[in-house]
């Protein structure tokens, strides 16, 4: 039971990790939350809630349904409702990890050994399919069609997302707009529906319910964006966490697209050797490094990310200022700043 | 654009395969239902309609959206909000298998290469996660959250079967209440729901909701039994079709529990040798189909089998004699004698 302790723990102390205001405004709620989580991962079946705790409790930031408790008190809310629908977020989003894992055939996530490393990929489908009708049973106990709308359209578009992440990976041919309507759909959809859920429960006019889902939307695509300018990033390196994971596996990134789009012959046939044909050797990454320095692509690819963080805080101007709204802007702040 | 036309076969011509009865009484409905099917399979992510073709179009009997048709008729329903609900119960089960594909890493279902033979594991998770949101997103337009609940917590229960399935698997001290709990949640519990969605949309009293319960899960007991005797069966290998796959696969299934336990220390270290270490050799089949004749295994699995057939029969009793009623009434006993 040492991974439901995982849980309790955190229960405790609810992860900082640098979200700040987020996390003060959210960590009461996130208490509860986690609580919910606990008690809907439980089965019978002993291996479902030892590879769901081991994955739930692995350090996740619980990013998504702090979202969904901060945009419920952006519109005021007063319910208990946000409650488990957030911990209904989080299943959906451990679900896809648990899938994704699998697909990628990741050993390692955030340092720890993943489900499928550890249980094998049989049981990180299924599980991950258990995780995925917890969610659903969680929104039908809410009794909402809007909020099992938006989150089964949602889940939607991010299985339609991987699948089309999956159908360009490892081309190097892949267009920036090809890689944002990946991420828009794998990621930024779970980050709109989370945020919009907020203003639904909370009962608000659509215009607060369309600011929360474009909030969420753009901070996906941000968040996705320095999430892959990292894997190729000095500051990820130096807070020791490792590089090139992205690189190793041949995923295509905006920094590689645009490495790519602004490279001559000979670096295309560097990028495809390593990308598409994954023959890399030991000195490979560094001259990837090089190349993306040479041609910005780091740096415009953040630029990017800050474009849509600006999109991000200007939809919360459809809302009055309140420590709701200074912690929904602060996170993004932060997500594009840790790349520094 | 073949495996599209494939369905489009089938609508014209829907399957007959043998369900007699309900497959008259579904036959017009049923080619509305694979209409729906066809359309919300699309996307423009061109994998999924391929893939998602490949295994609807595959030849299913629709045995499970057949039952949902045939039991709004048996409560007189007179509405449209059966087929897409039908399409909904396959869309479940076309999500089910092509994840238990990749668990039992098939290569073959009825006779054609499996999804995942075809386009690879990675593919087959991803789109069966398609396929299940999409059945959250038709249960959602149709707008009831009792049809939401019945089709939640069924697919959650499918998915502990699953997992418990898996945790059982190449164990030969698998008890017989083992197997029934497996076979009860990952066959049963979707039978059930198929069936009581029926009166659900007809809004029928309670009684009569739990009594098409109560069919679907007897039938859905006896089907997977039936199903499980048939992979030793002689009147299988005469249908052309081939007999030990489960062997092959080590699975722990009625007629292996019951030789096992009724065999002695000889014949236990060859089931072992067999099943959990799976070291097979040619003539280790017909030993196996030996032992299973020995102890009446095949016998016992197909008496346990009618009991089930018989329990969801007299289920059918709470209604009035119909059309619907025999329809339902004839393809368990078509279910159970196709085992001879």
């Amino acid at each position: 039971m040492a991974l439901v302790a995982g849980v309790e723990q955190q229960q405790a102390a609810p992860p900082r990790s640098g979200l700040g205001g987020l996390a003060d405004l959210a960590g009461k709620d996130l208490e509860a939350v986690n609580a919910i989580i606990l008690e809907h991962m439980q089965s019978e079946v002993d291996l479902i809630p030892q590879l769901a705790g081991h994955i739930i409790a692995a350090g996740g930031k619980r990013l998504r349904p702090m979202l969904t408790l901060a945009s419920a008190r952006l519109c005021n809310y007063r319910g208990r409702r946000h409650l488990p629908l957030a911990a209904c977020v989080e299943f959906i989003h451990t679900a896809t990890l648990l899938h994704d894992d699998v697909v990628d055939e990741s050993d390692l996530r955030r340092g720890l050994a993943t489900a499928n490393a550890l249980w094998g990929n049989k049981s990180s489908v299924l599980v991950g399919d258990f995780l995925f009708s917890r969610a659903f049973q969680l929104m039908v106990s809410d009794g909402s069609l809007e909020v099992l709308r938006i989150l089964s359209d949602a889940s939607a578009v991010i299985a339609e997302g991987e699948v089309l992440q999956l159908m360009t990976s490892n081309d190097t041919e892949t267009t920036e707009d090809s890689y944002l309507r990946v991420i828009s759909a794998k990621t930024a959809a779970l980050f709109a529906a989370a945020c919009r859920i907020g203003a639904v429960v909370a009962e608000r006019p659509d215009a607060e319910e369309l600011a929360l889902d474009r909030y969420g939307r753009c901070f996906g695509i941000a968040f996705q964006l320095v999430d892959d300018v990292l894997d190729y990033s000095a500051r990820q390196a130096e807070l020791g966490k490792a590089i090139g994971d992205d690189f190793r596996e041949g995923k295509i990134t905006l920094p590689v697209v645009l490495a790519f789009a602004r490279g001559n012959e000979a670096e295309r046939r560097f990028w495809r050797r390593c990308l598409e044909d994954l023959e890399q050797e030991a000195p490979d990454l560094d001259r990837a490094l090089d190349l993306m320095a040479r041609h910005k692509a780091l740096e415009d690819a953040m630029a990017r990310a800050k474009l849509y963080g600006a999109q991000a805080r200007t939809a919360l101007h459809a809302f009055a200022d309140s420590p709701a709204r200074r912690a929904l802007t602060e996170v993004v702040d932060f997500c594009v700043d840790r790349a520094y």
